[in-house]
């Protein structure tokens, strides 16, 4: 699966593909009937019949049951579709992680590299005091690691109440199901949590992406991705391309969050009438995107170029410009400008670096 | 081409389908060479290829070179993707207004027909004064119209700027472009433009999806929707599920639209960096989900079944409450109260009317 | 404090109003300072100075020195700007959770009451099988619960980096800062975990509102407000306002929530350039008006009028509708029908109530 | 009028401020009632007073009646609401597009002075081919052309339907209003519309403030605010501080033009049952936020400093890189490159500033 409107798309794989969303569909279906179904279904010929109703599972059961007439019984066609989405995204939230923790793994290994490496520090676009290149991927850390926080968090619960939520027609059927299982028709925190925590990893990746595309620049030159992507009219123009499609999808992820806080502030009765249905595409947008942002992140630092003797220049030209703090400091204290001007940056990087081996120690 | 995340998705046709944009793409790069390009296109190929550079252009020009290698000369491949998505948006806009024009011929005629159908006005949920469903349906008329002013507003200009705007390629290669021919690598107007009137129709669509919602509950009644969908495990429910899916777009697209505002204030320098990659997909899910809510709307104004019984039986059973203003007006006036109470209702309805038929006369 | 653009604002008290930013800027700096600032601030004076440096605490700075040479020193503006919103956003935070724990134990108090409650259940906004007025509300509560869940997560550091993150004027100084002190200046979890949770709190509440919103129309009449609001022109008319006002706040949340995710993505060097700034008012906003809907949706739940006898009414005239599913299901049982078809309903009660029981005793 | 969490915001004077609503709200009775109101309004107590209604009309009608019993005859709150909402956009807009002009008018001095001005064009932040400074401008100059243009086309109708939108009170009370005055309670276009033309605004601004931020880098210096922001804690750094606020203000207007589209489409009814409040406070931030981000960019390039010394360093230096596109070209047209390599530049620069100037004149 890949998209032409959306550069590096196939880098999601098959997650929240059709087929991925068709075979979901069909495991709920079979997990509740508990056996295999072999009826082949066209995700073509259920997509046009979907809309009818309003969503697949309607002529999907329709077809099933002329062979399994037993299927579906006492579901509605909410708790197939949203146990699907769940089961597609706990399977796209287990190689985000994985991509996310090598994103993790990269730049640990980077901050310690230049644990030491000095360059300039730029604040509001200007340069501002020393620094170290080990300390500003100790943030671009950071941000990951945050990110990561939140995914662990999330849960991805099976959705079951048939009709209503009342689970009326499984006890009449007399199908026990444990008061845990829960239903959330129309409480939608688990898909909001999953919306928010997809825009976190793409804000993650941008802040990254961000300082690449500044560094990069010709100018300034202390980055540098390590296959530059080509223009169709510049012989040997290097384009930031990963970078630059890493930013595209930080862009656009956030508002198809705020879609998903939305579709579940318009939750209604007992089960809802439009606000259910905008979640899917969004979500499978949200996942697919991240996917390929997470990936690309990871390319981009696993190549990055790294020029520190232009981070050596760029600082001792910028000169007494960044030393001008530690001047009124060292007045302030009474006493003469220390030789070096970095603070605890050394010790955070290594707390940074530390935090995240914890983090890919736990994670199985 | 339909998505079985985004039921009913088969009605945008090919609008913005990857075959389509390949095509799109194609026949820019046909009318600058001035002949017809023969060389098969793989489009999957194309997507896959598309990433290295950051667009499909770039691996495209390469593989049309092999055949023809003065395709392309002069132009930028940003030349080429904004033409085509224009070219696109062009096409895909004639389709739409000819879906907004037919709901609007169909809501002119219900407008007409129930020009003094008596019913309850409603605010803030509650029974108001009285008035007519023609009324009523003058209002998603007026909604549609205004949208349809927008959209008739819309330009879609080619782009033609080479490397960084200047055309120095095509002036160095002898080629003439008249200044009027536009240039706005970094000036998104064009496409925002596009996007608020694209979030301008969904919104008209979802005004009269609203109130068929509210009003074709089983407690109300005065509508229902030609074809109800069904439930997958409650025999003879009829839900309306063409109004949940066009308020389902509608929650959607407005914030789609500002991602290309949020896309046209991150440009900078001569060509963006990533700003303008964010605009394609986005651009494509707001012209294919309007193209499927107006023609769901149309469908469903088609079909509606309006129980103007039910209405008056409504009215008549809220009695005094909606003649409370009467009332205080009439004593307020020093006379007895008239005997209708609906104002210029049937004059605002017949000036709507004529608004739309004008419309409709004006546009080929 | 209230603004005559969004009424009900003045329930959000002091919380992120001006003279609150003020005294949150100069508690930051007395702690750092180590003792009390008696300077007397202005707050229009400088809020107009804040423009030239871009933020309040420059011309702050300026003006405490006058008579406390030492104030703000090793810090720069960041660290008391971010410092001070984390200070205003966890004040709030304790009252926002006081008012959901509120609407919390409202709701245990109605799901208990109406636990056997007959009603409809409606989905789709069309009659579906019997429920209770009890289970509606356990959906309510869990939508309100997992709001709190994520309010119970959020942490509210301070910021102490200096000037570009390193804490070298800290050093300098000889003061030292425990490594565990965040500093988080460009990498903003903080802030979009914050309005991520707000905007879930809102969803809650507008979840709520809907249904009133809904079941207060005349032709249902199964729940009013306690306190309609008036009209301007026509006497008796009772709207139910506070649900109309949840609502409201409702549609504007999330896409505050993106903002600060979409700032968060433009971080860039050792300190944004517009990202940052960005934040300030909007989360201000998310505060006060999360603070409002919140209050207003425990004024909505501790004065809703119920009235069972239309719940039962509306039952009993659904007929045979309601029981087509239970027919189905206990054909495909091989048995007759049961008395009631409440599934588990009662028993979910009971452990929604539970869970908000549990969550109400544990919180101080 | 200011605000401490929008640095800046003075600029936006009195428009949409609590005074200004209130002075708003009175002008549209007035007008309705045909003579001045002389009773005092308390703004402060009209916002507490406007809840229990849900809008400040009740309130203030209440209290007009006491002296003046025939006030709002006739009309409904939000034909007072919208009335004066509109009243306050049309004086909003007079005052942006006055500074919009200033700004044209200065861009097209910049865009002349600097037609000539050799630069070297910036692609995916890359290094691509010989520009102009004037040709850059011109990019700007068009973006705020057409974000001006969007301005020039808005209406600000005035609300007058009565209770439900048919002017029966009105009928009933002998007052005749033209069918050609518009209602739209339920169809927000002009509402809509007002948002995406500000949107536009901060685009453009954003556009312009976008290449400040960047070309004022250190490594780059071709541009530098005329009026550099200080620093809390480090001496003698100048930050582009009004670029930074403006980047800042076009981070949160498309979510905000976003939030009119969303109320618009949940318009239902006779009269909404949200959509409509969500809109005041919205409008009057996304007003606000662009007159600011207008006048700064005034101030931003009225006093831009512009390098050109440094422009054609870095040009020079550039050196092979830039001409390898020129190369390819004069290789495939089979001639010995041109001496320059800036294809129309200087005419297109011409037609912009004619189209400026144009603008400007016939512009009252």
């Amino acid at each position: 699966m890949t998209d032409l409107f959306w550069p590096g798309d196939e880098r999601a794989g098959s997650h929240f593909s059709t087929p991925d969303f068709v075979g979901a569909l069909l495991a709920v279906e079979e997990d509740w009937l508990g056996r295999e179904i072999s009826t082949p279904v066209d995700p073509d010929q259920l997509a046009l019949a979907a809309e009818s109703g309003g969503n697949p599972v309607i002529p999907l059961v329709r077809l099933l049951r002329e062979q399994e007439p037993d299927v579906h019984r006492g579901l509605t066609s909410q708790d197939v579709v949203d146990s699907a989405l769940m089961r597609m995204a706990a399977a796209a939230a287990v190689t985000l992680r994985r991509d996310v923790h090598a994103v993790a793994g990269r730049l640990a290994e980077l901050a310690e590299l230049h644990r030491d490496t000095a360059m300039v520090a730029r604040t509001l676009t200007q340069h501002a005091v020393p620094t170290t290149f080990g300390f500003r991927v100790s943030a671009w850390l950071t941000a990951v690691l945050d990110a990561d926080d939140d995914l662990a968090r999330l849960a991805f619960p099976q959705q079951l109440g048939g009709a209503a939520g009342t689970r009326a027609a499984l006890v009449e059927l007399g199908r026990e199901v444990p008061l845990g299982v829960p239903r959330w028709h129309t409480t939608r925190a688990p898909v909001t949590r999953i919306g928010d925590a997809l825009a976190g990893v793409t804000d993650a990746c941008a802040r990254i992406a961000n300082d690449v595309v500044v560094m990069s620049r010709p100018e300034i030159g202390e980055l540098a991705e390590g296959t530059g992507g080509g223009s169709s009219t510049m012989p040997g123009k290097a384009n930031p391309t990963l970078s630059v499609l890493v930013r595209r999808a930080a862009l656009t992820t956030p508002q198809l969050a705020a879609t998903l806080h939305l579709a579940a502030a318009q939750q209604v009765d007992d089960r809802a009438d439009g606000g259910w249905h905008a979640e899917w595409a969004t979500l499978r947008d949200l996942v697919r995107r991240t996917l390929v942002a997470a990936s690309q992140t990871h390319d981009l630092v696993a190549d990055l170029v790294v020029d520190t003797d232009r981070m050596a220049a760029t600082l001792a030209a910028a000169g007494d410009t960044v030393l001008s703090e530690q001047r009124a400091m060292a007045a302030a204290a009474g006493h003469e400008p220390a030789t070096a001007y970095l603070g605890d940056a050394a010790a955070h990087v290594d707390a940074v670096v530390a935090r995240a081996r914890q983090t890919l120690e736990e994670t199985p």
